[in-house]
């Protein structure tokens, strides 16, 4: 069954590998078929290059696999959780992709820096609080989507204006219109969340008084290069 | 119309690519030819692996397409701003290199700090102001243009001494006599903007007391490896 | 003999560098045949790239070559000394990957973070005490093996509940129940690395008050890519 | 005339694109005979996958064209002079590689921090002084090896001794016994350069109070994968 939505969330899994934002088997992609009820997942803890169509697991909304020799990544009901209460969103990604992940174990928002964040979220990416002790003892994966809900609407985001969150201590989730979406977006969060520290050390350090090029050097280079006398390579 | 400029301006487009410098669609390379007075720019949004020369788009400088099934970049009228403005300019692009948006979006000019920002511009890469509330809700991508060019002339820079600038909050638009140069340009760019940061890095930092290598053990690593009784290796 | 375990060790060694862990010849797996009380390590000095599993070298576990036409790799006491005292590991991988070796280097234990870390460690991985002069001027290879066991029964840390140990101005260590599973510890140990300074970059730099986008620029690239009005792209 | 040395030095110059040290033309490798008195050179500014073995310049001790329809890389009097004054060298490469680059820009030394250093150098990567306006203005190029040699000189180091140095805001120059060995000497700079800024971070930051994983998530975690009853993965 459903194996034309399998097919895709087996390539939006690839993806992740293409992106670079993956190693060993740490992400998972998802998508969900709205009419049926029914979403499909990879399976836990299984290689990428090896994976097929046929190992992705088909599950229902609440929790039972339908569909599937092998078992749902470990973090299904977190997706499960989304989808439940994300009602426009078709698709989930979760990685360990480190810039996201960076920003998630400092336990700090991802602040809107420029027009590449601009294009991608209509504000900061949240980060969620941690998880108390109990939420972690007890249901803790479907305790982790909880709190991403609590999240949104406690800050009165709307899931379609900032397809991304940072869980506290652990790492992004994103989501999109399907599950290769949802890849894309996580390759855009990790971009995001590379500039942003970035721009934070820009702005952190300066230019400090003994470094900067001298202006005879400067002129040096510059003309035997471009000047009416220059030397580097070939002439004309 | 203009085979062999389309040709050019798609390699170009395509060299971001293989320069690392763009993930996605994010980034946009044009060339003009200045008899016909027609540049031919990457349309919006199109995916580099199956873009086509075809799928180029001609535009005049008014603004107007002139030939193309596609829509062109939306960035169009910034470079077509350049275009006008910088007569002696051949070829433009765009990107979202993540050095280069990290300054621009800290708002800082890149300091020249070395021969390798020396043999490219003969100064710091300039960041323009950031642009106005009226001038991002009015013609945005024109007034980013314009500000490009009030920042040379408030400067007093000629283009041809710095093929590339910093958007405020954006990210840099390159240039050079054709669409290859300024292709290159924008990876010289993101390679001066990473050492500039590195720069600003190593001479925030310094050899803290508690580190530096024990003189017996750097003695003891020296000798096993190039000493008279070396034994790393399969010895002579 | 052990040709079985050879092929397998030769495996270990070529996926540190399709792991991008290890550049020349710097990096070594060896995998222990415990019924046999040998084991299998790399030669010393030697490329990868025209390793074959007949160059792989057998020790006993008194440090004798038992077979082999090339010198183990110059590390081999540090391999022998972890077979020896942690009797529950099968393989042993030493790369210098460059964020391990920054914290070693530094002399610092990497902090548990999150939960990529906790996915791998059940607690901080321990960076040694640093070797004496006597230890570095005496049987400094077989010291490095004793140090580390020291650190570890110091803080009373299973070998098995921390696959990994940092030697101080050094580099890591990692173990695991063959040679693959160590090569792949010899990964997560890097990313783990990687992701901890990123964290304390992230805990450390803040938004500044000159830093962050401006709300109508905000506004406008969103509503450019995503609003009703939207004009990046194709349309529909 | 020198076949076997062309093809050699064209190889180390390939050698520098394989180790990610160039971009665009930036570098270039040489190598001497010793007996004759003559050295090959790369030619200036020429694309490094269109360069063959009889585009490389032959060059005397005196800096005379022997042999080659091109111009030689105009930073051929720097390899010149330290053929002439490093008298046990046979090969020296040039490269614009970002971290070496970082520190020559900042015009610090490399501190030796540790193990994968000192089986480098016996000692710190010394930064030259700058030229003096003087010196660039006249034969800038000759005067940077004078300058090189000056460094070596005052400090007391031997060349063998430390087979790299870093030129004052502008980057490495590397030799060795050959060609081959010069370029893998800027690969092994280029790593001891960013571990080194690398630690000096590590050293500089700290484990703040707000970071660090809670010890019931860190437990959950843990033994989710590795305790009695994990549930991540496909079990036995």
């Amino acid at each position: 069954m459903l194996e034309d939505l399998k097919q895709k969330v087996l390539e939006a899994n690839l993806k992740l590998v293409e992106y670079n934002l993956v190693v060993l088997t740490w992400g998972n992609a998802s998508a969900i078929d709205r009419e049926r009820g029914l979403f499909v997942i990879k399976p836990s803890g299984v290689a990428y290059d090896t994976m097929t169509a046929e190992d992705m697991v088909v599950m229902d909304l609440n929790g039972n696999k339908v569909e599937g020799d092998l078992n749902p990544s470990s973090d299904t009901p977190t997706h499960l959780e989304l989808y439940r209460r994300f009602s426009d969103i078709g698709g989930v990604v979760h990685t360990h992709s480190p810039w996201a992940c960076a920003w998630a174990q400092a336990g700090r928002d991802i602040p809107a820096y420029g027009t590449t964040h601009a294009d991608f979220a209509n504000g900061a990416v949240p980060c969620t609080r941690g998880l108390t002790a109990e939420e972690v003892q007890g249901e803790y994966e479907l305790n982790t989507g909880k709190v991403i809900v609590e999240e949104f609407e406690k800050r009165d985001i709307k899931p379609s204006e900032c397809p991304a969150v940072l869980i506290h201590r652990h790492g992004p989730f994103t989501w999109g219109k399907d599950a290769a979406a949802a890849a894309q977006n996580a390759l855009i969060l990790e971009e995001v969340a590379k500039m942003a520290l970035r721009t934070e050390s820009v702005a952190a350090f300066s230019a400090a008084s003994d470094i900067g090029i001298e202006d005879y050097l400067l002129d040096k280079h510059y003309q035997r290069k471009h000047g009416k006398n220059a030397y580097y390579g070939q002439g004309k």
